[in-house]
């Protein structure tokens, strides 16, 4: 059906986007005239296959359009030759090579367009909208004439210009040092790599079409490494290894001791990790099969010591009061400054950092569970060494860190160890017997069920992690055996074996009987309280800047809040009270926010500009600091400030004990504080 | 005379601005709200000296202002403070320091502005603005607070703004590397260089007012360096040294030779300039008693060649046709990118090029001699090996090279030499004797002045220079030794044992009979022809774009355009005819434009927007070239296609000749063709 002007019609799938075309008009120049997302690397040369659609069969009455595949031209010799080297499918065209000859509906499939959505597992979190800050063109470069003098990088600037409509600016010192080498080894045909749509940093000759990433969490133990394709946002390999700046000292204050007594230490903190980095990214490619110049971009996340010592700065003032940073904002460097073996053009992106003892981490974190998009009044929460704290929602946010110590990761803790096979991760303990039952990493079995005996012979129980420990203390206060002061009841020695003296004054519980003997003693029952009440305390601050609203939404970041139960640290009071099926672990959040900021440019802007709004709160400062703490000792919290948990179902107290599990929750904690006080007969 | 509000009324000279302040108001408070051009560093703290002025004593009838040194406040601690430790002169007061009591006319030297000017001492120059792209600011900088996180470097970016109403964007990561650091060891007090307005490059802690650059002229034979003070632009150490890439290649042609055949040459040819520059820069910094770290900024000229090598580019395009450009933009690159041990946060700026053989030297010695500001019809020619040729105005500027060889330099002559003690640079020949006189550089006695044989002892004659060849020739060319052809005439060996047979039909002419004996034979006279044709034909096929337009001034660059008498250049018809009073030397025009731009931010944008403009012109695929250039050959040039030369005097053909001097000549060009017809007795 062609009108008067012998133009036919062309439709768009998904976007419905229409307009009528001169009799030839290839699909991809139609699909650019209206605005379509119809991706191309090539720029229309049927190389680079990113422009296939597929041409409807069939009636569209309320468009008027008969749609037929035959209504495009048919396959002629370069959508043949790539058909052959890359297996176009069936139905498949190329945008580029097929020429509308009548009406046409035309679907572009989601793998087509320039703008792709990488849909996250998880229910809750936000798809990342793949839109790196770099981009690949290739184009035709005009060869030099004697008589129109300009240098290679201005022909190449003046291809971006009149086949991508690029305004490039300026081509790196990286690229003009092999600008005149690369574009004769293509032929003048090069694939340039623009960052920022203004600077060349990236040249190679011919076609070239895919590009990588890498995503980078500097942990102060271990380091992980995500090697991504910047088209698709694919991981395509991970990798992970201890950091080796643990032989300058195993926390993180123990380094920053390093750099303040040791002349010269903070250069060789900085090339250790740099050099681990460098194994990583490495390790990635070569599982990936892509080579490591192939890797244009970085982005880093870790607290501020670790970010420090990445960029080389000396982190001595971390130590101390005020933990003064050298900088705050997010730092773009070129790949020599951080000694990176990749691309000289890449430019690595430090995510910025919010306090002294609030890092880039955190600010990932933020980026990746958005609760600055949140309505609910959201607590976003990685408990480490330090927990950093997020309190907020799309009209104000707060951060804080907490100085938790390492008691949740098992140090300080008599029988406490790193998650890792054998240990004690999940615990319950009989209210009536006070017998355990628990499960260690690496086996689905509890302890009471057939077959343990074996699981105990092959991987041992050698001790018990962060998350047995909370489930151990937890239950052995709904058990009767710690009262809400965290005394260990040397009056249940009576009804237990379990209950063991082993001071003057002091008992201890013991989960297993050994080799070794795993127990929880006086001592790991304070220093959890300790820990907790630190947690607790920062959270309840920041809430008490909000006026003690009630949290609507918890997530726990980082790998203890993916391993604890949300139940038991709430019946520990580590979190305040929240409705179960609003508490979520969120895994390695700052992993993930590297990711975002790897895969989407805008995602930077939006977290620097937002680590500028969030309110800083040091919570040593605070007047109401000692009281809250006293008060966040007990077990649970002795006050509850938070009386409004409109979602919380609060059982009948006679109804029958459910058995605990972290799925499909729906009661809340304060039943659960129901089902404790029946069983203590307290209250 | 306070008015009813209790004001009292300011006058600032030279601009006069005026207005009514507050009682107590400083001086240079008052000269910011009138926007007068009050210089300060240290921001009004009595430190920097920047703000001084003096107090008028006298009456102003016309403002109704009777002003009066009295009418400031009297010198309080700090101002005595500084006069002191630095010797305020007589009548001077601090402006920041200076208060306002009553009715006063304040007169702001010349030192005191921030835009001052550096008068050149060539009449015709234009004067440089010194308005570096770098400029130091002291502030003092809020110490960290626990409640209000901010890194040291945003504190420092705040003191900025609060203090000098900078938008700083970022602190460079140089510079990072000891914010922490310098702010303690300054006690909160730092002097912060600050580039573009944007870029914090620099600190140092407490007050730091000086700040220095150096000018780079890299020659293919010699490196120039002048050591800047950025303030005041002032030239406080200058050096020189020999390029060290020589041992790769004695001219440009071979070093790209070498960087063609030999692999890894280009670095090592990088390495050798850029080792050499360091020392040049080490030792003007000390003879001017500075630090290296204080050395902040950098410009380079050079040929493209010498650019490329600069930048580690390989220069091989440019040893064939079409001489592409690996890139002809302006280039600001990092310190560490040319390896200068300078201050890290300097960005070295290179000048833009303008086509294969035209670099970035000429660039400079356009931005030095303005012929885009001119309304006459200017030609600006460096003339080396190659000739880079500029004519044009400020309507149209076109550029070209030509070929000219080394016979100017004095290579591929039978005695030339390099200009040095004992080379023949001055020659007369007596059109009746034929017997030449002349003189040797490092002597002012012609040869056949008494004393001569003392200087020919103790100096030498050991050859003749480029400029004495010209001389030579023209001189031979007038006595009717040589024809129009440039044929050495047998017929007068008759006349002058001078002449003498030196081949089979061929001749030469003894300027000194040794030793060694220094002539110019037949091979040189066609030597200098070919050089001298190529010049002339390159300036000719410019001005034959431009409608083949008279020259209206003519400025020649380069050591040799100051070595060569213009006269003889145009009696020999190197260049066309112009009056001679409108013919200069320029010097290193090239130096200059490299300072120009150190010291000057706008001259940046300036050249290279004009280099963008420049219609380039290939000499070598003119189709008028071969004919132009055979024409050029004769002497003088047989065609004169610019006969409209409007300030020319013609002597009347009786006239006594003048002796020919280069100082104070009034006649054109045209008389002295006069004279050349006279005593040949030819036309």
């Amino acid at each position: 059906m062609t009108d008067s002007n012998g133009d036919v019609f062309a439709v768009f799938l998904p976007s419905g986007r229409r307009g009528r075309f001169a009799v030839g008009t290839s699909l991809l120049a139609a699909a650019r005239q209206l605005g379509v997302d119809l991706d191309s690397v090539c720029g229309g040369r049927a190389i680079c296959g990113r422009c296939q659609v597929a041409v409807c069969e069939g009636s569209y009455p309320k468009l008027g359009v008969e749609s037929r595949a035959a209504h495009v031209s048919g396959v002629e010799e370069a959508e043949q030759r790539y058909s052959k080297l890359r297996d176009l499918a069936a139905g498949r065209r190329l945008g580029c090579s097929a020429r509308i000859l009548g009406d046409v509906v035309v679907d572009v499939p989601a793998s087509s367009q320039v703008h792709k959505q990488m849909v996250r597992k998880r229910a809750e979190a936000r798809a990342i909208d793949i839109d790196p800050i770099l981009k690949l063109h290739y184009v035709e470069v005009a060869e030099p004439d004697i008589d129109h003098p300009a240098g290679d990088a201005q022909r190449l600037m003046a291809a971006l210009h009149e086949q991508w409509s690029l305004a490039v600016e300026r081509v790196e010192l990286c690229v003009l040092s092999h600008v005149q080498r690369t574009l004769r080894a293509g032929e003048w045909k090069v694939s340039a790599l623009v960052r920022n749509e203004t600077d060349v940093v990236a040249l190679w000759p011919g076609f070239h079409d895919r590009i990588f990433g890498v995503a980078v969490d500097v942990g102060s133990t271990t380091l992980a490494c995500h090697l991504c394709d910047l088209e698709s946002g694919e991981v395509l390999a991970a990798a992970g290894a201890m950091n080796p700046q643990i032989r300058f000292g195993e926390d993180l204050m123990s380094r920053v001791s390093t750099a303040i007594m040791t002349e010269g230490s903070v250069a060789e903190m900085s090339a250790a990790v740099r050099q681990a980095i460098n194994g990583l990214i490495a390790e990635t490619a070569e599982s990936a099969g892509i080579a490591v110049t192939d890797v244009v971009d970085a982005t880093f996340v870790g607290n501020p010591v670790m970010m420090h010592l990445l960029l080389g700065l000396d982190p001595s003032e971390l130590g101390f009061a005020p933990f003064a940073l050298a900088s705050d904002a997010a730092q773009t460097v070129r790949a020599s400054d951080l000694d990176l073996a990749i691309n000289p053009g890449a430019r690595p992106y430090i995510l910025p950092m919010i306090a002294g003892h609030v890092g880039a981490d955190t600010a990932a974190a933020i980026l990746s569970e958005t609760p600055h998009h949140a309505g609910e009044l959201t607590l976003l929460v990685d408990i480490g060494t330090n927990a950093e704290i997020v309190v907020g929602n799309r009209y104000r946010l707060l951060a804080a860190s907490s100085p938790t110590g390492p008691a949740f990761e098992g140090a300080q803790v008599s029988s406490g160890q790193r998650a890792s096979p054998g240990a004690i991760e999940r615990v319950r303990i009989d209210a009536d017997t006070l017998e355990p039952r628990f499960k260690v990493i690496g086996s689905e079995l509890w302890s009471n069920e057939p077959g343990f005996e074996e699981v105990a012979a092959h991987l041992g129980v050698t001790g018990i992690c962060g998350s047995g420990i909370i489930e151990a203390i937890a239950e052995m206060y709904l058990a009767g055996i710690v009262d809400a002061d965290g005394l260990i009841d040397g009056a249940q020695a009576q009804r237990s074996r379990r209950v063991v003296r082993d001071g003057e004054a002091t008992f201890a519980y013991r989960l297993w009987n050994g080799p070794p003997v795993v127990a929880i003693n006086q001592r790991d029952v304070r220093a959890i309280q300790l820990a907790k009440a630190a947690l607790y305390t920062g959270i309840r601050l920041l809430l008490a800047r909000l006026g003690d609203r009630a949290l609507e939404r918890i997530v726990l970041a980082g790998a203890f809040g993916s391993h604890i139960d949300p139940q038991y640290a709430m019946i520990l009071g580590l979190i305040p009270d929240c409705p179960l099926d609003k508490v979520s672990a969120a895994g390695n959040a700052a992993g993930t926010g590297a990711r975002i900021a790897l895969l989407n440019r805008q995602s930077r802007r939006e977290i620097e500009e937002l680590v500028r709004r969030i309110e800083k709160v040091e919570t040593a400062t605070e007047p109401a600091f000692q009281a809250y703490f006293v008060e966040a000792m007990a077990i649970p919290h002795k006050s509850d400030p938070f009386p409004n948990l409109a979602n919380v179902v609060k059982l009948p107290a006679s109804a029958p004990i459910t058995p605990i599990s972290a799925q499909n929750v729906t009661v809340g904690v304060q039943s659960v504080w129901g089902r404790q006080r029946r069983k203590s007969g307290g209250d």
